[in-house]
């Protein structure tokens, strides 16, 4: 297989972008990145677009030649093609991009992921958001997202003693980030008592324990790390690109706080790799609730099983320890506009790598991986990147 | 890049199968499609999935991890990806696939296309079908995708003088064959009066001239060619598998008559196979409307631009010329769910060049070519499968 690098990053805010369409933010966003890994649409060889809804939000499937067309590309015919996993869509997206330069019939492929969440008047509790969990033994009886995974909060909190002040001290970090982000969704800072006074959406999970739901589109242009030098004097090697699934429904699992497709994606990432979690100096990880980023960093082997929510109470997440998580302010401030969650990770932590993420640059950062998760974890998706030597 | 090879094939029937849910359908043909292969789901490394509109006919999105999780697999934790792009999403997740393969990074790779049309009310004029075309500069202001194809039909007949009896014999010959294909949605057959008095749907094209919206499933085992004589007499191996897109919108080309994205498909996947049009011996090609497959015979470059009315009525393509159109029936006769037609294509090629096509087997084919089509051309998708010598 080919070596595959991040030659350029893109990204639109995130937000509630009501004054611009699909369109516009897919095109903006992929137009940034092309011009920062130095190369022309000319260049190009394919378009992979990861979007989760589409059709039920904007009545419109088929959306990767879309994109191509209105940014003046038609004409040269390529390849264009969109990926769909629930709220991993971006990360597969990625993923796929990953393999077609790797497999020698493309050389430099963007990659973007872009939603539109909040042109509709309800998304949250509605049949559009949790189309990622089970429809026919979840959502019918009324399961949505936040109260599945709520139940994840319950039972990790009777099994290992975690509390709300741990989770909401996971929200409090992500404000934190996201004051410093300019595209963030939301730059405005959390108190763990604010967390814990917020309306309760599923118990044990109240507003601000829950990631929003926003527009916005990011996307990365991806080329073979033997050509990388001649478009960026910072490539960042994608050192693994894995995929891993499991049951769509919660109640089908062994053990609910266990996230299983985020361990074996993790594991075969960190050995595809040949790296261990203490490698890893900064992690855009999935907390589209507070609970998903405590099981997250167990499952993926930062920390063992049951023991984030202490450890993160430490601050060994956040700045007291050896991995940063989130300096983007996560799904929970930078925002969750699904389908471009997992690219726009994948944007964080190359600005990370290239020491190009300003007021919110991570020191010393080397190694840098991604977690994207869809549902409830049906799928999980894991990249590491890795700075070249310079 | 490493030579990929098809091992098996399965497929349900199609038709309109309302006692058989999505899930039911997606298994079926992926199973089959792993014993014919002598495989176990042991040997199997990912999924892929086209389908086109889960999202607003099931309400259901993140739907490849679904279909493993329903035959027992969530154990494996394998990655499963939908891909989509309109009615091309299975030729997509084939093109995907054989990648994946190819990269080195997959061994064992199932590609499925299913789709599950007729349990909703209406999805032939609504915005479900029609969500492959451009929503904001067709579909809004009432084009359908019926409609889009009878501009094209209109313009053809009048730049090139095709009539509504060399239309008919379109349908007539998918029916003629569909005959013989017991998996076929529609069995009778058909004569040009029939068609010709069918009641219109849009001018010129009446009832008879476009396919129907049908349930089924469609799957195929992917492997490396090396391995192949491992698993069956016959391997298949995939000559080029080649992607090309064009403006959404039918009013943004230059000409309406000439599918731009199917030419440059086509040109660049018998650049890649080394093979050219005379080489081909039969073909699997999209005739969702009578029009759609004149014109893509002549993109393709099977006939001169404008003579395959004359040319399909000499019989060149049913049987009395080189090339062998559509033994399946195609999306008229053998049915269209959208996201399973690009695997059923390449299924049908499949058992062509193994000489196990019962009634309707070609004599002495060696090379077939599949071409799908999304929306009226904005995606069109070329594979190219190579018989090896015995």
């Amino acid at each position: 297989m080919r070596e595959v690098a991040v030659l350029g990053t893109g990204m639109t805010r995130f937000g509630e972008l009501w004054d611009r369409s699909f369109r516009e933010i897919g095109i903006e966003a992929g137009l940034q990145a092309l011009v920062d890994a130095k190369l022309s649409s000319k260049d190009l060889s394919a378009l992979y677009l990861g979007s989760m809804a589409s059709g039920p939000l904007l009545d419109q499937e088929h959306i990767a030649p879309l994109i191509l067309d209105y940014a003046g590309l038609a004409g040269r015919h390529l390849p264009a093609i969109r990926i769909e996993g629930g709220g991993a869509s971006g990360a597969l997206a990625l993923h796929q991009g990953y393999l077609a330069v790797a497999s020698g019939q493309y050389d430099y492929v963007v990659v973007g992921g872009a939603e539109k969440l909040t042109d509709v008047p309800d998304t949250t509790g509605n049949q559009i958001a949790s189309a990622s969990a089970d429809h026919e033994w979840e959502v019918v009886f009324g399961a949505t997202l936040p109260a599945l995974w709520a139940l994840i909060a319950r039972r990790h909190m009777h099994q290992y003693g975690t509390t709300p002040e741990q989770l909401a001290q996971v929200a409090v970090h992500a404000h934190a980030m996201g004051a410093k982000n300019p595209l963030a969704h939301y730059r405005n800072r959390l108190t763990v008592a604010q967390v814990l006074g917020a309306s309760r959406v599923a118990e044990p999970l109240g507003m601000f324990d829950c990631a929003p739901l926003s527009d916005g589109a990011a996307a990365v242009v991806l080329g073979p790390l033997s050509e990388a030098k001649r478009h960026t004097d910072t490539p960042i090697r994608i050192a693994a690109s894995s995929v891993a699934t499991d049951t769509m429904a919660l109640q089908h699992r062994r053990d609910p706080t266990v996230l299983e497709s985020t361990r074996v994606a993790a594991q075969n990432a960190f050995r595809a790799a040949r790296l261990t979690p203490s490698d890893v100096q900064v992690a855009e990880i999935h907390d589209g609730y507070t609970i998903s980023a405590l099981v997250a960093l167990e499952d993926l082997g930062f920390v063992e099983k049951g023991q984030a929510g202490p450890a993160f109470e430490r601050g060994e997440f956040t700045g007291r320890g050896r991995l940063m998580m989130n300096p983007s302010g996560g799904l929970k401030a930078q925002g969750r506009p699904f389908g471009a969650v997992g690219v726009a990770q994948v944007v964080e932590i190359v600005r990370q790598l290239r020491g190009a993420a300003g007021d919110r640059q991570v020191p010393n950062v080397r190694v840098g991986l991604t977690h994207d998760v869809g549902g409830t974890g049906a799928t999980s998706v894991v990249h590491l990147l890795e700075r070249g030597e310079p």
